[in-house]
């Protein structure tokens, strides 16, 4: 493909020629994580605003060339991507913040901005002739495989470690999929997984590995920025785990930064769970990551030994952002105001960067005067155990109209 | 609005002055459920297929000049409508079918078709300066007036009956609702909202009653039509409850025929849960319903007294389809079987439509060369629980690499 110069690895800075089945760089291994280069230039004089303008996909594939995939061999896929971007009046105005912004990424097909990587694991796995794909996941990447996948008739593995929500779970399942519930952590169920994979042979869709993954991640930058007609805010806030979420946010931003379309790249506020944040205290003790602990009730970045790091560092550090953290009840009291100001159910994960906003705004990292645009990264639908601690109770009544009078409109009803 | 001519009484068959805050005809009460009368001659002056084809407006809204609504004074609302509509190949030749369409309403914002109509209450509240809107729900209706409404800044007052699921009472909760838990059936918990309506007179969301729901609900057969490229198909399948939906799935068809963007109104295959199925009864032995017992897991349209009966039976007689009935057993299999051949996760009421399909082929009354679009009406993630008896158990091993001999690739896997 003309578009694309190779691969740079993320420890050797080596440049690696282009080819379909690179996955990481042969001198540093498994560690060495790739970036795909593009050549702008050549983008330049193909992609431009009155392209978009024209385009009627509206999926994250209008963006196929940008992405390191063959975007005319595609078949009908679900529709991920082109999710809204809602801007906020009343949480905006609860916050005090003059233009806010809320890309509900919660409404792709499986519910989760993870739909945007599974969409190209599955594509790039047919571009090659594969027939099977499998991954480790905590619960949204496992579910968007096997959704999309099952879409398109693929056969998919998928490791979930045992505190795996139920509903992932089971609409993993209803999918088809053949699911392996390891009892141990996420680094456990990663180690099974790439086992697995080396064993039988199959795709893998581990998203720090395969670098175009974070390519079909970035397209939501690419949609936020075209939706605010290539305007882009001063911040874009995210939640992080695995660290390929952001590192694909960055990209997206970087990819239009060079091609032009943008004047600036965002700042980025990244988000961990106060009880899983490695990557937090790497990027403020500017040194490496420690594993940690998964102790959070947003389980889709309980990550404790996130496997893309380098790329999650560096996202936010060259975009000028900080990384920040929020408690599980900071978490829960963001989902209870995103549903009542603005109509919109997140799950914890989905909510954690609301979490990091309204802090960020209290220590003054962010200022009223800055534009923000916020990603809900999942839907809350996902994760009913935790939205029913942050729900409450309903009023319960008997079935009589006189116990009508124990709805107390001053007291009770808001 | 010079588009609208006013309503028609479907018991009376009285015709009515249009006026914003007329319900139900004054002559036969509530039962008096109202028809909203376009002059189509006047929309044929004004809507024609260029109009949609320049229109960029990809959600419900684009449909708002053939609503009873004034589409100039809307703010921005959560993004309803324009779900995809994806033509099946593998699930279509699982059945044998030559031409079937998958309608996903289960994207919409709240996770169900009925943010259609809720949308539209919203709107209309707002319209007529009110700051309170009430109904009565199995839950989708009311998650979905709960998310509608926040957005907008509207106060909701929301009655479930006690068996709704706990994913969609959470849901509402977390959208802000007040809500009411009614220890009874849905008929009681009807009953209790009614009253507490007239009590406090807080803006009307029951879909039978108020006429412009149907309005909105009926959009989901404006986008099928213009998806198809305005060449309907021969069936149009959709689960039945209250009885809404399938009134305004006919609407929709019969307000395109009418003002002549669409050749011939679809029939309409309308199903039942067999443990609750009054329509389907009196549309065979045609008389009036009987209340019957609400005993099926699609809690969606376990409705033993259905709210609107007359459009519902007209409906589909109207069309020349016909009612059918599925077991739960039926609906569950229809759950694996959409989301493992298909990549779509339904909750029970929204793949009931599709047991019945498939039922209808089994006793040929679709027959394999009629093209079919199947609606499917919820998202699976509201009712996970029930999924999980359709989903089966996944594989459990201990985090070592030995247990991956367990994995058997010829006997365990699909």
């Amino acid at each position: 493909m003309k578009k694309l110069l190779g691969f740079t690895c993320t420890i050797c800075n080596k440049d690696l020629e282009w080819n379909p089945s690179t996955y990481t760089c042969p001198s540093c291994g498994t560690e060495g994580i790739l970036d795909v280069k593009y050549d702008y230039e050549f983008l330049k004089g193909h992609i431009d605003k009155k392209y978009f303008a024209e385009n009627k996909n509206y999926t994250m594939w209008r963006y196929a060339p940008l992405m390191s995939i063959e975007g005319k061999k595609l078949k009908q896929t679900l529709k991920v991507g082109w999710t809204p971007l809602y801007r906020s009046e009343r949480l905006a105005k609860h916050l005090g913040l003059e233009k806010l912004y809320i890309k509900d990424d919660g409404l792709n097909p499986t519910g989760s901005l993870k739909d945007r990587a599974s969409a190209v694991a599955v594509a790039k796995a047919m571009e090659a002739g594969w027939d099977t794909i499998a991954c480790s996941s905590t619960g949204n990447a496992a579910s968007s495989l096997a959704g999309n996948a099952a879409s398109m008739g693929l056969k998919t593995v998928i490791f979930v470690p045992e505190r795996a929500p139920q509903g992932k779970v089971a609409q993993l399942l209803i999918y088809g999929a053949n699911v392996i519930s390891v009892k141990g952590n996420y680094q456990q169920t990663f180690e099974m997984s790439a086992a697995a994979i080396e064993k039988w042979g199959w795709y893998n869709r581990n998203a720090a590995i395969n670098p175009h993954l974070v390519e079909g991640k970035k397209t939501v930058s690419l949609e936020i920025a075209e939706q605010l007609e290539w305007q882009v805010p001063d911040w874009v806030v995210v939640s992080v785990g695995d660290g390929c979420t952001v590192a694909g946010v960055y990209k997206g931003f970087y990819d239009l930064h060079q091609i032009g379309l943008i004047d600036r790249i965002p700042k980025i506020l990244a988000v961990q769970a106060a009880g899983c944040s490695p990557l937090y205290k790497a990027f403020l003790e500017n040194k490496p990551f420690e594993p940690t602990e998964e102790n959070t009730i947003a389980d889709s970045i309980a990550v404790g030994v996130p496997r893309n790091p380098i790329k999650a560092l560096r996202a936010v550090k060259d975009s000028q952002g900080t990384y920040i953290t929020v408690t599980d009840e900071e978490i829960l009291a963001a989902m209870k105001l995103l549903g009542s100001l603005e109509g919109i159910f997140g799950e914890p994960a989905g909510v954690t960067g609301l979490a990091g906003l309204i802090k960020a705004l209290q220590e003054q990292t962010i200022v009223s005067t800055e534009s923000v645009a916020f990603i809900c990264t999942g839907n809350g639908l996902k994760d009913v155990q935790n939205a029913i601690q942050a729900a409450g109770e309903p009023l319960k009544l008997e079935p009589d109209v006189k116990e009508l009078d124990k709805i107390d409109l001053f007291h009770n009803m808001k």
